[in-house]
């Protein structure tokens, strides 16, 4: 009798998922110090951020600058909720891997919020850089639409703990998504920041944006989400170093030219175009 | 042996997390008569303001107005879906407080579906505002972003269990975005409504929406959420009245205001601006 | 003694939701061939619809007609992802049905991730026809809006299992969104379509989506979330097939026309218009 309930219970407990509290994640997160920092240390730099890019824009007064201005500085922010979520155990969870995962079977932290968040944040970044280029509407729907669906699928990704395989063809999923935004970044908006004459910031900004943006599929492939070669304390690091790059400086020197050259966004039309035909606004003065 | 068992069983029951089923919470507002009313009072009445405000706005023709009214019914329309969910049990949860709250330990009833449907509502409080008021791009924009932040940081704020330090972080940053809303409520959009000859319905629906706005965070600060001084149906309640004014009221004033004064929209720019360069739309009517 | 801790024992799994994890959710997908074969066949169709699509549209130019394409394309895409998450069980789950339902207390697979996901492929459906009709804002605004509402609210109906009666209140709510939708559909947008030119293709494509759309709710209604007289893997080839006829077939109708009648849609105006002030660019060509 009592082996039988014994037997039932082992049964049960493996029938039960052992999910942590939030309280416990929490504390499991405070315990690694390593991995703690890598969110307070983006927190603090976050706060501060925000305060020096109020300051850079408080005498933007050019409505289409002022929206540049807007959108970039939501990049930290959303950034200080994103890391707010992570540090308190909210949007983290320990989830057990899939077979043919090199840590197959084990509970790993996965930083789910971070995926969650860049759907909101990235946005952000390729709605200033679309702006600063004189983008069409076009292209700012197609460039807007591919990210969130890399973001979105990046996460499904990352949650997929049924099959090693499925993880990997959401990877590949989220890379094709890329592709897109790629091609848009290196191939059209440069030819529309020739036009409206931001070619040199924008150049800047654009290989900044794809150097530190190919890190991220890069740290996912090798951390614990992926291959598992890096640890998860070192992953998290390699993607709080690649937000400092990615959010706050590649906002610095986007608010730093656009203050210092409001009038030459001023210049652009002041309505996205969607379409060549009558009272078009698309990339060119409309003269017509 | 027998004690073993009962030992491991104790242990276990402490590491599974006791959630409570839908059906169960569904049963827990079935018998606090008082919450349940706070839910249904909401749904019957938001019933009656959708169809009293179709019946309104059934002769209104200008595309313009017309995007007014369509904003402003859903208002009433995300209301019935939101109280449903709250009556359902669908969007709310037991979760226990962390310590430092007035009810550390306790499983606390959280109604997290409020939080995340205000992220729907409330933007189209804003819409039908902006339009009213002759908003460009760039002003309607920061201020949905900024008030759907404010949400979404509310919602993090009461799903946070792990630290009670940072339940109060969440509910600092969302005020820092509810200033941003404030800003451009009573600064920016009161100059546009003077140009747009919509001055005095503005500014009654702006004084409505900031003083009742106002409510919100005060009853979080107060209720189960914070400090816990009023209880859970107390709050609950305390929320539905200020939807009864801030949502119902408020769209009652604006449709009545809209169907008798259509002419004075329809004489608005029929685009948002996003600068002030060629083709200009902000504001003013481009006579340029 | 024995029995005390049985009879806990017995209360407790009462108590605990004995949910199942994905990987188990993943098994039993992969044991019912029928149903698994209604997410492969999908995802299979979709992958070769999306190189068709990227294939036909290889050669349009002009801004409009590229967003229709692009909008067009984001379907497919959506839906491979989709698919893929409801093949490997992360956007699925087995819920138990209220009393009431004709499967009342058992565990019945859901398949919210179709209701999650149209949120996003539906909206891209309706910007496409929208632009091809060349709606005007408030009507693309309000067509998304009730269409996206009728998507959360269906994807609540299937998330209820607290009460029967309320899941058909959801249903019926959802139901109402859908006459929003087919009011423009079937009476604004036919007008601008003629007005655009782009009447036959319109209404072609207004025929197949209506019919097709309509056979959503009906599943829904016969099969396991409503009547349960479908079993759950009939009622997923129903969605499956439907998905082939008003997303696939669709897009090749759609694309194929914008391919060859580019310069049709190059003509309409290149901005959204809000109203029929200054600057009007609704539906006709803004020659005043």
């Amino acid at each position: 009798m009592v082996e039988t309930i014994a037997a039932e219970m082992t049964a049960f407990a493996q029938l039960v998922p052992l999910e942590m509290t939030q309280t416990e994640i929490y504390q499991a997160v405070q315990e690694d110090t390593l991995l703690n920092a890598s969110f307070w240390a983006n927190i603090a730099l976050a706060g501060v951020a925000i305060l020096l890019f109020v300051y850079m824009g408080r005498n933007v007064e050019d409505p289409r600058a002022k929206l540049i201005w807007v959108a970039t500085l939501m990049v930290p922010l959303v950034s200080i909720a994103s890391y707010t979520g992570l540090a308190s155990g909210l949007t983290i969870s320990f989830l057990e891997m899939p077979s043919g995962h090199a840590l197959a079977g084990e509970e790993v932290l996965t930083m789910w919020g971070r995926y969650l968040t860049w759907t909101l944040s990235t946005p952000m970044i390729l709605l200033a850089l679309g702006l600063l280029a004189g983008t069409n509407l076009t292209k700012l729907f197609t460039i807007i639409t591919a990210d969130i669906a890399m973001c979105v699928t990046g996460l499904a990704a990352a949650m997929t703990t049924s099959s090693y395989a499925i993880r990997w063809f959401w990877y590949f999923i989220s890379c094709t998504f890329f592709l897109v935004v790629l091609y848009i970044l290196l191939v059209e908006w440069p030819k529309d920041a020739e036009a409206a004459n931001t070619a040199e910031i924008f150049n800047l900004l654009k290989i900044l944006t794809v150097v530190l943006w190919f890190g991220y599929p890069i740290f996912w492939a090798l951390g614990a989400e992926g291959l598992a070669i890096l640890d998860v304390a070192i992953t998290s690091w390699g993607y709080s170093v690649l937000d400092i790059g990615a959010k706050y400086v590649f906002a610095f020197l986007l608010l730093r030219w656009v203050a210092a050259n409001e009038a030459v966004i001023a210049n652009q039309p002041s309505t996205f175009s969607i379409g060549a035909g009558p009272e078009s606004g698309a990339g060119t003065p409309a003269d017509d």
